[in-house]
């Protein structure tokens, strides 16, 4: 059955965006460097179409693993936003995505198999749309953090991993910060490390799964 | 050559202890979940002189090496006064404590070889004194969160551990509040795993090491 999991870049100290972040300044400040692992990376790097990049490594792996299982994802209007200034015509999903959002608008299709979707309805609503989009595949809680939290603390979210980076940037975008914690706890699944980040993988135990 | 090093236990959210610490409320509300992993281990057993205890993991083995390293330990005021009224009268540390506060007392003798020195200096030269008690072995900051960041941000770190518990606190003391990022950056050494927690083991290099 298809699963939903949260998958995101971390700073050490926990930030998955620097301050400022917006369509003229993707990520925020420095934080182009929570995700500097995955830039020289062949997987990473095809899938925006570019040439080149490295291969033979636990990293493209596991970045590889990741972008095969997506079937369809669900983002913020802000990420979205920072998004579409920024991404190339052919937009990095090649599956449906879901931007929850109050303003309406029509169904945005991309070549290469994008379609965005704005909705604005109620999140479990939206997931089962994703979840009938992705088939076999799952789905991907892609972002920004108050997403993720929603998701979380809704006890829809199956699997977690974050991709630690040896950085600290002391100020950004908090992934735990709205966190309601009695509503789910973490089991470690797996831990793989490089020189260049520690990937956390974490089932998560929903305390009040219907 | 004695080497310094922070080892610290840490939520996966960044806080090494929870809110409302103090002599009555050792680690603060939930802080012992942080460091729930390694009560069951021999190595910290028999630290704190209790029988028994789990011998055979990669958690015992991690924590004794740590252990087994420490020459001497330097930690803040409020630490000491949390552990004073809670420490056994062998306090667990068997080497010399330099405890940093504005207070003057006589250095406090315990038996097993622990002896608290209450010195208020600079922190370098502190540092100098515990190198000298520790001999071959390391000196540890072993904390606040204070403490561990004025040694981190004056660049006096050589390595720094965190042990991260799969628990998310939203409250808390946060380690990495106060850090001057500018000064050093961290290079992941190594990473082990077990299913109650993740060592994450880095060099600290700092920018302007004299």
């Amino acid at each position: 059955m298809s699963k939903v999991f949260v998958d995101v870049g971390i700073s050490l100290d926990g930030f998955i965006a620097g301050l400022n972040g917006g369509p003229k300044n993707p990520l925020g400040d420095e934080g182009t460097k929570i995700h500097q692992w995955m830039y020289p990376l062949k997987s990473f790097r095809e899938h925006l179409k570019l040439p080149g990049g490295e291969s033979n490594s636990k990293d493209n792996d596991i970045l590889e693993k990741i972008f095969n299982r997506i079937g369809a994802n669900i983002m913020g209007k802000r990420m979205f936003e920072e998004g579409e200034a920024n991404w190339p015509e052919e937009a990095p999903f090649h599956s449906s995505v879901y931007v929850l959002t109050h303003q309406s608008r029509e169904p945005w299709k991309r070549i290469g198999g994008t379609t965005f979707y704005f909705v604005n309805e109620d999140i479990h609503n939206v997931l089962e749309k994703a979840k009938k989009d992705a088939g076999n595949k799952d789905v991907r809680i892609s972002g920004g953090a108050e997403v993720i939290q929603q998701y979380l603390n809704a006890g829809l979210v199956d699997e977690f991993a974050i991709h630690v980076a040896p950085i600290i940037l002391v100020k950004g975008v908090r992934l735990f910060d709205k966190i309601e914690k009695e509503k789910f706890s973490l089991e470690i699944i797996d831990v793989v490390n490089s020189s260049t980040v520690t990937h956390l993988f974490y089932n998560v135990i929903n305390h009040n799964k219907k």
